[in-house]
């Protein structure tokens, strides 16, 4: 049986999307309601300014609170400072993102794009001498908000140098879930060929719908590696019932249902999910959801 | 541009499923609402006991009321008394089901398999010497709700003996929503190497999340017709945001976007949409409408 690999991105890109801030007491409950449910990988917080995103203060409290818990804890940072906050607080696995486009990366990191893949080599490149595992975002990789369709040539050329900077993982990122299936096809099939699909991961938004076919797409590109969020947490806070991530719940079913091994369970995750949608007041139910809770009342679910 | 196919069966599958029912003036509404988006292919009603469908009621002055509109209409029969009555309405296009399983067809229809078939046979050589086009669909093509999995061999007998009493054109349906995309891919490839794609179509269901995945997995696969459902209606009327067919604004998203040719225009697809849902009191909203209409209101959609 095949392995496919997801990170859950809920406790990170999905609380910090959310109207409410959670305490690290609850960020730690809904962490380990994951890990309960077999998800080994998870997005646990982010060192960046707690003036700018609030809901994740407090992430070195969370870190800490995960020092007996088994499982690849990864945080956001973005920039040195938050490299080395990170590091202190105990970080073994770090993320840091850059965008494809100029204009989007002045927006949403401040420099221009020469500027956030020096600062990603920098990063990338302690990262590598540390021992810590560095991996690399690359936004808005199919379409950017300001600049639209993103070339293919361009991605290619980005991934390629992070990877020599050192990055130990590519997430090729559609960052406002603009892509459709066919385009995630081309891009991802290429970038396997160009440098093995090994170091390549995917992550999807499920704003217009197609979020699940866009895993599809990926993963019969050749991609094993992906990250969603529990419950679909994300999306912009003041829309509500607007889309976040693709939700782990839809991604897992297709893939058990399919016939790979993905380390985790559907009523596991069915537990998680109502914890953040709870703690989260979080209105919108992954598709997949009522069907795994009637099998789940059934008995039909691990 | 390559074009593709697309038939609304929320006027039928959808309004059957719905808890509301609506007049023959409200279905019409509907129907011309999609007429005006562009949708020229509507499974407008079905000639059935109106005691066991009630929403279906009416349905020839529905066809009446189209008399003057130009579009494929189809309606659904389920015996050969409801042909002759759908004929004596002016229908041109009749749709009949059989399912792939011997309990689905006993459950759904009544008989066992070897009836269902020989049903289908009598009103497709009929409908072939009345020069009327006759499609049949294939329910619970991929899995059986009391069988389970349907074995891919069984459907590709059963398709080939549809086409061999005069089926225009086969739907392979999912009509529990149960499929994953490698399996529509399996199956679908299979049948288009067996019988050439041009007289299938396929049918599904977003029961578990995968509905999109799967129209995108048979479009891989070479399938250029589809149904899908205005808003996503039908589904459990019980139930409330329990999914129906794939939505057509979720389909003709992905297809446009993929740069196939629909002929359909998507803000008028959010016009239609807003009606089924008025009319309807749906609450579920597809998760591409939602985008639609920001650039519906940023005037970037014709």
């Amino acid at each position: 049986m095949e392995t496919v690999w997801i990170r859950d991105v809920g406790p990170r890109d999905g609380l910090q999307n959310q109207r409410q801030i959670l305490s690290s007491d609850q960020r730690l409950q809904l962490i380990r309601s994951l890990l309960k449910a077999g998800v080994s990988a998870i997005e646990v917080g982010a060192f960046v300014s707690p003036k700018a995103v609030p809901a994740m203060a407090g992430s070195d409290t969370v870190l800490a609170g995960l020092a007996g818990d088994v499982g690849e804890f990864s945080v956001l940072i973005a920039n040195v400072k938050g490299y080395e906050l990170a590091l202190a607080a105990g970080a073994t696995r770090v993320a840091i993102v850059v965008a494809s486009t100029d204009t989007m990366n002045r927006k949403n990191i401040g420099m221009d794009t020469t500027q956030a893949f020096a600062f990603a080599d920098t990063v990338l490149r302690r990262a590598l001498a540390d021992g810590v595992h560095a991996s690399c975002y690359i936004a808005t990789a199919w379409e950017c908000p300001f600049e639209g369709p993103v070339p293919t040539s361009s991605v290619q050329r980005q991934a390629d140098a992070l990877l020599n900077s050192g990055a130990q993982e590519i997430v090729i990122a559609d960052t406002i879930g603009a892509a459709a299936p066919a385009q995630v096809a081309s891009l991802m099939r290429g970038l396997g060929q160009q440098l093995g699909s090994e170091r390549l991961a995917c992550h999807f938004h499920d704003t217009r719908g197609m979020g699940i076919a866009n895993a599809y797409a990926a993963l019969e590109s050749g991609i094993r590696r992906f990250d969603a969020s529990i419950a679909g947490l994300g999306g912009c806070p003041f829309a509500p019932g607007a889309s976040g991530n693709i939700a782990s719940e839809d991604l897992v079913l297709m893939l058990n249902q399919q016939g790979y091994d993905t380390g985790i369970s559907l009523a596991g995750l069915a537990e998680a999910s109502a914890l953040a949608r709870q703690l989260c007041d979080h209105p919108a139910v992954p598709k997949s959801l009522r069907w795994i809770q009637q099998q789940r009342d059934k008995g039909a679910l691990s």
